[in-house]
């Protein structure tokens, strides 16, 4: 799963059958770290954890997206799946949610 | 799903059966801002929601493509699942369908 | 789908079962201009379509490539969907089948 | 599979159902030499081979990351399948299990 | 299909029941001159073709690494379908099995 900060939400009225009623986020790629990565290019994802804007999250990309309640038999190729708490690398704390 | 701009339209008569009288567009990624990524190769998409040139839209890509009515159990490894109306980054509008 | 040519072909005796007698080419990302993209690699997809060399074609990627009558159940990762007759970017022409 | 290095672990509590009780592991793609590739992005992979860390790996991604038992049906884009041993490239070893 | 050369072999004794007793190589793209490509990072990949090291091979990546007998139901992402004999491009050989 791509480690992911909230940046924003989007709004679509027209949109496919399967997606109406779903909460659609602004995510870009972050760093273990929380910084975002500059590169990377912001996409949207459905929200499947409750996920809040500046929240750090994984999101599941390509089918994997599908695998959730709320994402089933859906067009969502981007679903965020948690809510990271913590990442630990090389044995320090990279990130705490605050 | 991808933040992309309804750039063209594509034409294909020789086309597979499950893509028969769909209409496909040319779309290419574009920034939260409506601006288009000069680095992001343009593409052909189906179009699931309606969408006309100049639109910012979502396009799902991979085996989302596929779950909509339109483009069930078709080849379509992009479809434009919805238009967006408005994007919201750092509490900020920074796309409004005018 | 991707805006793709033809530039050759590709004879494999030794595949897997399910690709046998599959017309198999190698095919480049190109521009709606039908420009080859030279930082683009080289793939070999199955033709689908019976396309040709020097065509402009649309090539399903990823799971969406086995949704033709010929690719179903195969290991085909890329497949060749469509002739491209023209490609209209900003109301214009940017191709058009000779 | 991509070769990685477990450099690290995430929690989350928020996440969806499916993923609940599984291992998360922070991973970053790396040489055959295991060194550690600069410019990729680590990301986040559920451990199905009881993987430490420090220790390369293979990764699973996309829709291969759900074919396994602790990951069925669950929203996993990226899955540990398998722990290195050794490689060998051009008839050397390039990296060999401590 | 990714062009690619097998450049070595990979040992996991720890790996998840369904990749067991499957051949794991070592692969890299390469251009349609049978040259590296520097810039692609090497993967592993099932073997499903009785490929060599050596030999330039045809990679289906993606779900399609599971349309084969010795992958059905396996993690597989990427799977050796195909040992290319030649590459036509331009109408002319760029590659031939010696």
């Amino acid at each position: 799963m791509i480690i992911a900060r909230v940046i924003g939400s989007a709004v679509s009225t027209a949109k496919t059958e399967r997606l109406k009623a779903r909460k659609l986020l602004v995510v870009q790629e972050a760093t273990v770290r929380n910084e975002l990565r500059e590169d990377a290019a912001p996409f949207v994802a459905v929200d499947a954890a409750g996920a809040g804007e500046g929240e750090l999250v994984l999101v599941a990309v390509g089918s994997g997206g599908r695998f959730t309640e709320l994402t089933d038999q859906a067009p969502a190729d981007a679903t965020i799946v948690g809510i990271l708490d913590s990442l630990v690398v090389d044995g320090q704390y990279t990130f705490q949610k605050s």
